[in-house]
């Protein structure tokens, strides 16, 4: 079954953007996956089309109106179980898990938010997950939204082929990944570290496991404490 | 002067993608910013302009060689300061006070890796910054580039206009933000919160600042320990 992107936007001319290339934009066209864009405006009231208005309480910037996302929504809103996401800096932060879990299912329906936000009334009459790709503030829901379909894309069945994920089996232990070399051996009077070229796999795996704890150690403090704590204290 | 961005790719075709519209599209135009790609195939080497090998050790995937990098780097490289910058699970977490230094500069030099990653030396020979735009995997770094480049952009002079986005004071406080309402008052059966229709300024801005904390300590305790250390034991 094919899997099933609908995007509500005020900008359907970014879809699909550079998911029309390279590994997704084959996989789009040999229908492993489809697309579907709704153009919010279209929903807009008065002559104008106007979908926002000023906010309550003051303030700069404008704000999507409730009743017309109400409209698109329930125009546009998938009749299968797949989840209505919103991307903004507000929501819970994305992770692999989450990917994983929207990637294995249907497909996602995507709401992209521009100005300041929508009227958060919208949260108590449909059931939306709100998710933010990362603490920065893009100028849309747009650009989260194409990362996170790629972020799925590449997941799904035949996309990827047998090209199975490093970086990938990293993340889900809860470490970065450790360094990788290729050739040529000796480079600008730089060697690749011993042990990769000793043909001993347990060896080698005990330093690949060893480098990706002092790279999360060093960078993400956090992720550290959360594998420590996994893990057990015997971790070090 | 105008912000320049130079990307290192294998698909030069994606870019500006979803950066040609709206307002980074008029901006562009407007050459507030510009955008130079780089192909890397052209440097690849042999009949078929390889870029990358096997990884020493073993392994899935392919790397990207240090020797076609460097001198592709060579080549294209800035040659004013701007930060060359590698997009990578691996990076430190890309923040908005990062986004916030790089575009207050000359520009920016993006790496875009595929396959598993880059041969590692090339840290060794260049200084270089790893950055990741989140917890998740994407198909390559051609969509964190993008993301990272509509972070800068929007922050430009003139880019935005006159309109300040109060997500962005929201984020620099260390706290997700509040909740935004706007006409109809009722719709739905439900209403917007009284106080923001109250006209009292000092009422809606503490109403304010306490939705976003409460947001902020359910959806993000790691931004909200952040924050009770950063403004000391009184918050709560």
């Amino acid at each position: 079954m094919t899997w099933q992107v609908d995007v509500l936007t005020l900008f359907p001319e970014m879809f699909p953007g550079f998911l029309g290339y390279s590994l997704a934009g084959r996989a789009l066209e040999e229908q492993r996956w489809s697309l579907q864009t709704h153009a919010l405006r279209e929903f807009g009231s008065g002559r104008h089309k106007a979908v926002d208005d000023t906010p309550f309480g003051g303030g700069a910037g404008m704000v999507i109106r409730a009743d017309i996302l109400d409209a698109a929504l329930e125009a546009t809103k998938p009749q299968d179980n797949r989840p209505i996401i919103y991307l903004s800096p507000k929501g819970r932060l994305l992770q692999q898990a989450d990917v994983k879990r929207f990637a294995s299912g249907r497909g996602i329906y995507c709401i992209c938010g521009r100005y300041e936000g929508i009227d958060e009334r919208i949260f108590q009459k449909h059931a939306i997950e709100e998710v933010s790709v990362g603490d920065y503030v893009l100028s849309g829901g747009e650009p989260a939204a194409l990362v996170l379909m790629d972020a799925c894309v590449r997941l799904l069945p035949g996309v990827m082929g047998s090209d199975q994920s490093e970086v990938e089996e990293s993340f889900s232990e809860g470490l970065l990944e450790y360094p990788h070399y290729t050739k040529p051996a000796q480079w600008a009077g730089l060697k690749v570290p011993g042990v990769l070229l000793s043909g001993h796999h347990g060896a080698i795996a005990s330093w690949r496991k060893e480098q990706a704890k002092t790279i999360t150690k060093e960078r993400r403090p956090d992720l550290w404490a959360t594998y420590q704590h996994r893990y057990g204290s015997g971790v070090s």
